[in-house]
């Protein structure tokens, strides 16, 4: 490819090419982790209305471990219900049932929608508040060289890019406005809604060529030492990498609207999915703002009056309208104010490979698209990349083996496999016209419909996911877990959420919010009753164990950092909280700091509260309240490992599995108690 | 007063003179409400550090009201547990007794500690947020009139303040730095911490006298309708309207560490009142950032050297420290770590009068001073103007009559003198020495001290309030209440939150929350089951008179308005949600907007919900689930009038004792339903 020469070179960790969602979860990731990233991406603003929606439970956990979970919670639209709507025995539209939309109990949270836009917002004012990366807009990436020589040595750079800068008018493409008529007439102004969708080709190659003859002042040579192509579904990385998306795409196209419906549909706030006896199906999805999003069937005819296979200058907000109204006869629909609206053709693909030598990594839309009513695509797209960032800061910070990049792909692939798997499935029944009866084999089974529902909403919430054993997740190999000793947790999973509290002030805390996304691994040690002499005495051996020099505690963490920066030991004893003083339990489990005093933020309890509740986490996490036991949780709170509340050799056998020895030297605080 | 004629003039509804906790809530809940508003501080910057931290629930309540008591909880200590401390009978200090430091259940907020930068700093964000108000730093009055011809027309401007510009150094007086020894022999820089204690004489008049050759373009004539003064204990406005502070000072000092306390005291995390045998008392307050207060008697051998009142260069940091040693000894105090301290002597006093002709009003510690120790001080200062700041909004925009403005004075002052009530009782028990015995009639019995430590936490939650019969709480005279129709509500409390579910789509909200801090008076109407046919009978015609042309809601109703804007009606029905939709109830009760359709935000249920339990609203409010009951709710939360449910007379008889008739016209949405 050619070009000027370019002006400015620079070295980082990492360069993220896209920043949607899954680029703004990994560049939040290592901004908090202190790795040297840059973010840049082709458009040169970001979101403000429209596009994906969805926030699942384990989204919100995550935002929650990034401190803005309340932001979302705040400004969404809570999902609570879902209503079914389907032909009676005459054809005529009823609610067949209301299931709860968030299976009570999976989560501290429940499903809720807000625009990508703010979504966006949150990542862009938490790296703000955390540090000084900022996204780089209307730049992009024009040429990669990756050295296979330097590949091996995670400390070079073997990824040569060079970015180029668009013009802010390249950057911003005017979205061709459309004067529309809305059902009642009135003359109305609205961006072009299929501006970024799947029915129209990509611009990125448009975009490159347009560059060609930028100034050297405009260019940039990065050398990165690793790469992650957040770049959508026509991804210019995967390209370069050679990978494929591999899949097709179903004929059936549907129509979205945001608007405020004037309807006297009594379902209107909640989730729907309505089949109508022939016209087609619609999603409703309740919004923010009174917003409602409609996601509407289109028919061939509605579209295709050429023949050609999809006929985009048909497609206008009024003619999906009307196609929505056909749908929810005899209720009626119309709206004022629409938002935004589109049109898009269900495409089911999954990437061949997701990385290139664990340097060059692929994520989001780059290595899975679908159709977008299930509310996914957002949600495990940023899953992705959390899976993904704390493992490239810990490499890139010396603390960890390159080798625990590889399970990146043998983590995320799968679940993006299941994700197709469910979509192909559940497309294929909504799309589909409602039986008229037990004969009627074309038609589906609204049973059947319910059913699927009902299980994709585990699948859906995000919680469900389950990765496989590896130098990470301790189900098999070298180093095994005891999972009868924690009967209610699963080893590969997160780690579900009880309140427990602080022993020295009696605060609840969900034991998720003790695990902030930091880059800390944690080991949580549930000694069971300290009244017993004997877990006591077990207490007081461990903890000389974790002090000593050559702890796994002190073996990786680098000199100068604190204790508990690399792996903090956390304690959950059952009580009675008013039976023992903090200072009783041996120091290993609150560290004394010289200038700060004793640690009080280590140690928990498992006691009813004054005022929320009882969380009962040795009972909900199946730990016997004298046995005991200890878990290891990984810095995206996936449980890695269960065993003995002691077994201090098999928890340090674990981590010497991919740790990496740092330096010997004082950590900070290190010094004789002054008292 | 000298000075040059003012450039400058402009016309204000109010002027706020003082921008601490007092001055910004008023100016946030003018500016929320959209009146025309300056608010001046003759301080150059706004506090970083120390001074007050506690927070009530019903503060936090009313922080939620304005959408921000999220930011309070999530950055703020929660206070959980308070422990009480003092000799055993061999002198020896011991725990004697743990209490929960907010009575459960009287809110669904808990006391948290937080200081008071932070605080001022939401109230800020928030005017930024919702409007252009901003605070005139280092902008002090200098000169008062106030011309009775015209206080009787509200729409008149009787104030006339002339007020000067401080140059930058003026605004902000260095502190002076002191150096000093921690315990440990390092050495340290502190800010001089007696800068605003009331040890130190008030600079105002020095300020003004600077002042005197400002240039004109550094001078400004306000006219004003209202002015408040929140300026504080030496209150110049209070000065100014010629009104008094009554009551003393106590010959206690008492110094404040804000430490990261090295000890092994075990309960530095919670909430203690120590006593020891003889050498004083300290309270423990634990707040964020790994701080704690201590709040330390002082011996008068300590200050007192000199034989002079109170020697205030003998007092320091380690002064301060060394007697909170000898408090807590056989325990070892120590820190590295100060952020803040001073020291204050205790005084107890009262405003004699709240206002001069309800146009210049006096709010905070410029009506009520007293000890800081039980976190009254910033709490009943930020109420005050929460009572007042409503008033104020309905008077300027011509909503109500000017009468209303008279219930500040009464409804406040008695708190005040409450206040004083409760922290001369607390004061004289908590600084005085313990009891040896029984027989020991000097010294404080401990059983009392727990006794009064556990009265005085319902006061000090600020829920207690009860505001005394006027026209706008219909205790007595021309509207009298039901009350036995809601036999756990009282009428003149702030009314208690409950969770409730949104007929449209299920969500559960605390009731609290639906009544923003907007201006707004409410009609809860609670109709009972409208499974009922009386009862959904009695809601058609109910609805009937609430829309007609010549209703309270329309008739106080400005034209251009939308129809709940002063007043809202919201209703609670008992269930069940899935038995009846939302367009069977009457639109009175959910209006239709021709661009928004119907209102989906107005009707609740109360009933269990999926993932937040159940709020049980009807019989926690003591309301029958047949018979209902409709409650009349202030624009600050405080319950007015309980009746029968379909009472309209009673409701616009109620209204119409303050409320002024709009001119006719059409609201904002008025119009034929489209469909």
């Amino acid at each position: 490819m050619s070009g000027t020469v370019p002006a400015k070179e620079d070295h980082v960790d990492v360069l993220i090419v896209g920043a949607g969602p899954a680029g703004l979860m990994l560049s939040t990731w290592l901004s908090r982790c202190g790795v040297k990233t840059r973010i840049v991406d082709k458009r040169g603003t970001k979101i403000f209305n429209g596009q994906a929606d969805g926030l699942q439970c384990r989204t919100l956990e995550i935002f929650d471990s990034f401190d803005f979970a309340h932001r979302a919670w705040r400004e969404s639209n809570h999902m609570i219900e879902i209503c079914l709507w389907n032909p009676d025995e005459n054809g005529r539209l009823r609610r067949s049932s209301r299931i709860p939309d968030t299976i009570p109990g999976i989560s501290r949270f429940q499903q809720v929608v807000l625009h990508q836009g703010r979504i966006e917002r949150f990542f862009l004012d938490s790296m703000k508040e955390h540090g000084n990366l900022s996204v780089e807009r209307g730049v992009l990436p024009v040429s990669l060289q990756f050295d296979e020589t330097k590949a091996a040595d995670f400390n070079d750079y073997p990824i040569s890019v060079e970015l180029r800068t668009l013009s802010d008018d390249e950057a911003t493409p005017a979205q061709r406005q459309q004067h529309h008529k809305t059902a009642d007439g009135q003359e109305s102004t609205l961006e072009d809604g299929l501006f970024r969708s799947n029915l129209v080709a990509d611009d990125t190659d448009d975009l490159i060529r347009k560059t060609e003859n930028n100034r050297a002042d405009q260019t940039e040579l990065i050398k990165a030492k690793f790469m992650v192509g957040c770049d959508g579904a026509h991804s210019w990385v995967r390209r370069q990498a050679g990978f494929k998306l591999e899949g097709d795409s179903t004929d059936y196209i549907w129509g979205v609207l945001d608007i405020i419906p004037i309807t006297d549909f009594p379902d209107i706030r909640s989730r729907c999915a309505i089949h109508s006896a022939s016209e087609g199906s619609v999603m409703v999805i309740p919004r923010e703002n009174k917003l409602v999003r409609l996601y509407i069937q289109l028919q061939a005819t509605e579209y295709n009056k050429s023949g050609s296979k999809a006929d985009r200058s048909s497609i206008t907000p009024s003619i999906i309208l009307k196609s929505a109204q056909r749908i929810l006869h005899p209720y009626k629909l119309d709206y004022t104010y629409c938002d935004w609206w589109t049109a898009y053709q269900i495409g089911q693909r999954v990437g061949d490979k997701f990385s290139l030598q664990e340097r060059v990594f692929l994520a989001g839309d780059a290595v899975h698209t679908h159709s977008p009513k299930a509310g996914q695509g957002m949600n495990v797209s940023m899953q992705d990349t959390y899976n993904l960032g704390w493992k490239l800061a810990h490499v890139v910070k010396g603390l960890s083996e390159g080798s625990i990049l590889k399970t990146y792909e043998s983590e995320r692939k799968s679940i993006a496999e299941q994700l197709i798997a469910f979509d192909h499935r559940f497309s294929r029944l909504f799309s589909g016209r409602p039986a008229k009866d037990v004969m009627d084999e074309e038609g589906v089974s609204m049973e059947e419909f319910q059913k699927a529902f009902e299980k994709g909403n585990e699948f859906a919430s995000g919680v469900a996911v389950n990765y496989g054993s590896s130098p990470i997740i301790a189900k098999e190999g070298q180093v095994v877990s005891k999972p009868e000793l924690a009967t209610k947790l699963d080893i590969g999973k997160r780690i579900p959420s009880f309140k427990v509290l602080n022993h020295s002030d009696g605060r609840p805390w969900h034991l998720q919010e003790l695990l902030k996304s930091n880059g800390r691994w944690r080991v949580i040690v549930f000694p069971g009753k300290l009244t017993e002499p004997a877990n006591m005495q077990r207490m007081q051996t461990l903890g000389k164990r974790l002090e000593g020099q050559g702890s796994f505690v002190r073996r990786y963490t680098p000199p100068g950092q604190s204790i508990d920066s690399v792996i903090e030991v956390l304690t959950v004893h059952p009580g009675p909280r008013a039976g023992i003083e903090l200072l009783d339990i041996p120091d290993a489990f609150h560290p004394y700091h010289k200038d700060l005093g004793w640690d009080y933020w280590k140690v928990f309890v498992d006691e009813e509260s004054y005022h929320e509740g009882y969380g009962q986490a040795y009972e909900n996490y199946g730990i016997d309240p004298i046995r005991g036991a200890t878990v290891i949780i990984r810095p995206d709170q996936y449980v890695s490992w269960i065993g003995e509340a002691d077994d201090y050799d098999e928890m340090s056998k674990f981590f010497s599995g991919f740790m990496k020895q740092q330096a010997a030297g004082k950590l900070s605080g290190d010094g004789a108690p002054r008292l």
